[in-house]
């Protein structure tokens, strides 16, 4: 159902052979010359498996540089082996691109794509490539290592767990409306530092990878924050069985989220609940918390107490100063 | 960059309890309600990886039966698994919809799809429900187990190897044909029967995996026809690097395809070279033919012998009935 072209050296293969191969570092990648890829899992380990998809004009914006798309296409998958306490062990690849789409974009593509491959230590494994007519869609399926029965679940917060989260929340959500109208920087006063900072953290997730084993052997419970912190730490809880308090004024934002915020009070909201995040919200007991944090700290990466499991009722609060819960309107990004 | 809905209970996280949650029977799986799904291979194994993707007016028509639609999909992946000697473990599903695309169509793509997760014993394990703007466009990632090393690859065929196929060839590129143009069946003189054989060989592929363990335990070298019988070869015998020589007259056709290439001798090349049989071309010992002859037989797949591995050159020649070798205009499918 689409133009054929002679054998060898098919459209396709040059692409793979051209671009795609030279990151094609691990054995059991077959130099992407197999129709599959392998993976030795050491005696006693897990795999863990996860598939996120994004997609032009839902996901990212088409002209973003092919380089940070692949980057982008990576770490929404990386984020989630980060969350599960699982190491990268690799990935496959599935590409599908419109006629539009040039040689140049693919290279620079891949060369992103490479670039992170590496900075993860989690290489391409093995992958597909189609047309469409589309737009580019890119599904990553990553894959993590870890001893068996220790991936970090979202069911296993326990009454008493302290709640951390990893970095900075609501940046993303509050550069996605920057990235939309670039008025709005003027209108929160932001200054240019500041505006660059929202953008670039949606444009390019920064995933928690180095405070993976850390989670494994101290966290609770955990998942990551791509819909909004409100949303999917509510999942969290839900799964455990329990719920939980939240002090608002403990969530940790950057000073560009503070700055908007100060000037637009509601964008708040935006923030707890936007999403494109990417970083970790876990639940740690008590006695594990102090070794969590210095875990944390020796890893580089900031992470912030703001909130309790507790035992007597279902459903999260996020407590204002005053200790009144939150009500959102849009609690979770959600596609459908 | 979408449309926002309330939680809890978004419309994504309705359409995955509703229709995909009941196909994730496996423990692994975590009923879709964690991030990411886990399998622990058993010790001494490997985990088999590939990915494959199906688009909208690409790899099948759009009013394709949606239960088909998602077969198809599982079962491209599927067949990759057969040939590489591995059984099923899992799979992943990443799946990007039009707004257009409703509730019922996805309820009979889940209902297909379970179907098959069943018969081959492949469960779901997770996935990802995105919109797109564009056509639906499904991605898996396909999982099998089998003992470390062992994956059947292209690159090991020995001379002397004689050379197997599954099956028959060319029906579906013959059926796309018919799908394409109703009038074809009426100029090849195909009765009812060896129309719609041809028609549903298009639709729905029926990967080989009953063959995979004596695949994994006699063949040489081996990998699945998706791109044409004449264009994977050739591949294989290059990973290998080696020739053969391949009598055409011995490549395993159904009646249909017979009556079609009687009426018009030129069919023969798109027989040969146009793709989406979901067959195995393997290569196996002269010492082990018998082993795995008998082993297709109980397994009841059809396994026919077509030609032999030489030494002497490489490239592949596909010998008429005086030994002469065809010429191909377009040996392989290629979208690019």
């Amino acid at each position: 159902m689409a133009e054929r072209e002679p054998e060898p050296g098919s459209g396709e293969d040059r692409l793979i052979a051209r671009y795609f191969r030279p990151l094609a570092t691990d054995p059991g990648a077959l130099g992407l010359r197999d129709d599959a890829a392998t993976i030795t899992p050491p005696p006693g380990s897990d795999v863990v498996l996860k598939t996120d998809a994004i997609v032009a004009g839902v996901h990212f914006f088409p002209d973003d540089p092919p380089g940070m798309i692949a980057k982008k296409a990576l770490r929404v998958n990386l984020s989630d082996l980060a969350a599960k306490g699982a190491n990268p062990a690799g990935f496959l690849l599935s590409i599908a691109l419109p006629k539009t789409v040039g040689e140049d974009w693919v290279a620079a593509f891949a060369r992103g794509l490479g670039e992170d491959a590496d900075a993860y230590h989690c290489p391409l494994l093995g992958g597909d490539t189609d047309r469409t007519p589309g737009p580019v869609t890119i599904s990553i399926a990553a894959f993590g290592i870890l001893p068996t029965g220790t991936m970090v679940r979202r069911g296993s917060a326990r009454p008493g767990d302290l709640v951390v989260v990893t970095g900075t929340i609501g940046d993303a959500a509050l550069g996605l409306l920057v990235r939309r109208d670039p008025d709005t920087a003027g209108r929160w006063r932001l200054d240019l530092r500041q505006r660059d900072h929202l953008l670039a953290r949606y444009l390019l997730p920064q995933p928690r990878n180095s405070i993976a084993e850390a989670l494994r052997r101290h966290a609770a419970a955990g998942m990551d924050v791509s819909d909004g912190l409100v949303g999917d730490f509510g999942k969290l809880c839900a799964a455990s069985g329990v719920g939980a308090d939240i002090e608002v004024a403990r969530v940790p934002l950057s000073d560009a989220a503070r700055q908007a915020i100060a000037g637009d009070p509601s964008l708040l909201e935006t923030a707890l609940t936007g999403g494109d995040d990417y970083e970790v919200v876990a639940t740690v007991s008590a006695a594990a918390r102090d070794t969590l944090m210095a875990a944390a700290k020796a890893a580089g990466v900031p992470l912030t107490e703001i909130g309790r499991i507790r035992a007597d009722r279902p459903g999260v609060d996020f407590l204002d100063p005053a200790g009144k819960p939150m009500l959102f309107k849009r609690p979770s990004f959600s596609h459908f």
